[in-house]
């Protein structure tokens, strides 16, 4: 390959990179929205969005004429793949993070939302998965993405308990529905970005490796 | 490109159709797992399940060798990138459907769930739209793809008219709250195979036509 390769992978990269940062912000704006409301970030969420679009579809037919061009094998051509998989990932992380705060800030404009002990604590696992996946792929950090896929369980179980509490809240007093309802989505939302967070690890084991860990036919702690 | 290839090409082909036949089987379950709980039916998801994952790993691996081996450009590229996409959005319909016959065969062994009058609606029409995005996958079939893209705004509509009558059924009978919740979660799950047969439905414009149609920076209605 040459090196003119090289650096369109390069610059390929760091085009991935930004659309990673700008799903990055709006995963914590998300996180944010859970306590406070605030027309600002809604904005935000609106602009990043538009622009994290924009950079999905650039990216991909990046990729593809990257492949069509210089015809790379092995290792390159997983880098590529990979780049095109982890690209659909961040958009759809994208969506959640809109969908959470258009979710929760139509709810915030009524009342206020209480915090649940478990919700908190499985946005900050979520919003760490997600922001380590990222890094994992910055430095192809295997151990790193391993670590991610180990912690997806923890979330299924906190999302679980969380839908519980809620479910016995809305029994005991019905004036709580529509936000319970609401915080049930969200934590559904924040579910599905972990696990997009945990697709990511895959992909980087996989560029890193060639190693599919995908439904674990290969173990993951190997 | 010699015939060899295309021979391959339709090999994969083939894989593709035999796994969205079985994730086809799949939604086919979760619509009945609305109405009747069959302990055969969870089984037969659940083997499924089992073959869908193998064969994305196989598909995505029969594409990198496919890429590698004939370096192919143009229309049988964005074919095998095509291929690729539809394959993680297959096995993503698998595990909705999956999820909703899982959580509604909890309830289904306590209570006689009710159909409600916008559910059954919702998931009949993404039914249909998943059938279809197969269908104009084989075909390469643009004006069918584009029809399932315009559909994607009824399912969104249709899915919060339910949450709503949901939301209003909990308040009135806090007896009803734990079959609400698991009907939001379905109608939620539904919502979603929707978002994956458009999205199967971009990649067929794509493929076809070289087009890139999401987020309607091009107007799907050209």
């Amino acid at each position: 390959m040459d090196r003119h390769f090289f650096e369109e992978l390069d610059s390929l990269k760091k085009e991935l990179l930004n659309m990673g940062s700008l799903v990055e912000e709006m995963v914590g704006i998300a996180v944010k929205a859970l306590v406070e409301h605030d027309a600002d970030l809604l904005e935000t969420i609106r602009q990043n969005e538009a622009r994290v679009n924009r950079l999905q579809v650039d990216i991909d037919e990046y990729c593809l004429k990257l492949i069509a061009l210089h015809q790379p094998t092995a290792s390159d051509l997983r880098f590529l793949l990979g780049i095109s998989k982890i690209n659909a990932e961040l958009e759809r992380v994208g969506d959640h993070a809109a969908n959470i705060c258009k979710g929760i800030s139509v709810i915030l404009e009524k009342e206020q939302i209480k915090p649940f002990i478990d919700m908190p604590q499985m946005v900050d696992i979520v919003g760490s998965m997600f922001r380590e996946s990222l890094h994992a792929f910055v430095n192809l950090d295997v151990d790193k993405a391993r670590t991610i896929l180990l912690r997806d369980d923890q979330v299924d179980q906190l999302r679980y308990k969380i839908i519980q509490e809620l479910v016995d809240l809305m029994k005991k007093d019905p004036g709580t529905v529509e936000t319970a309802v609401c915080l049930i989505l969200t934590a559904n939302s924040f579910e599905k970005i972990a696990d997009h967070a945990t697709n990511i690890a895959e992909v980087v084991i996989f560029v890193a490796q060639g190693k599919d860990v995908r439904h674990h036919f290969e173990d993951p702690l190997l």
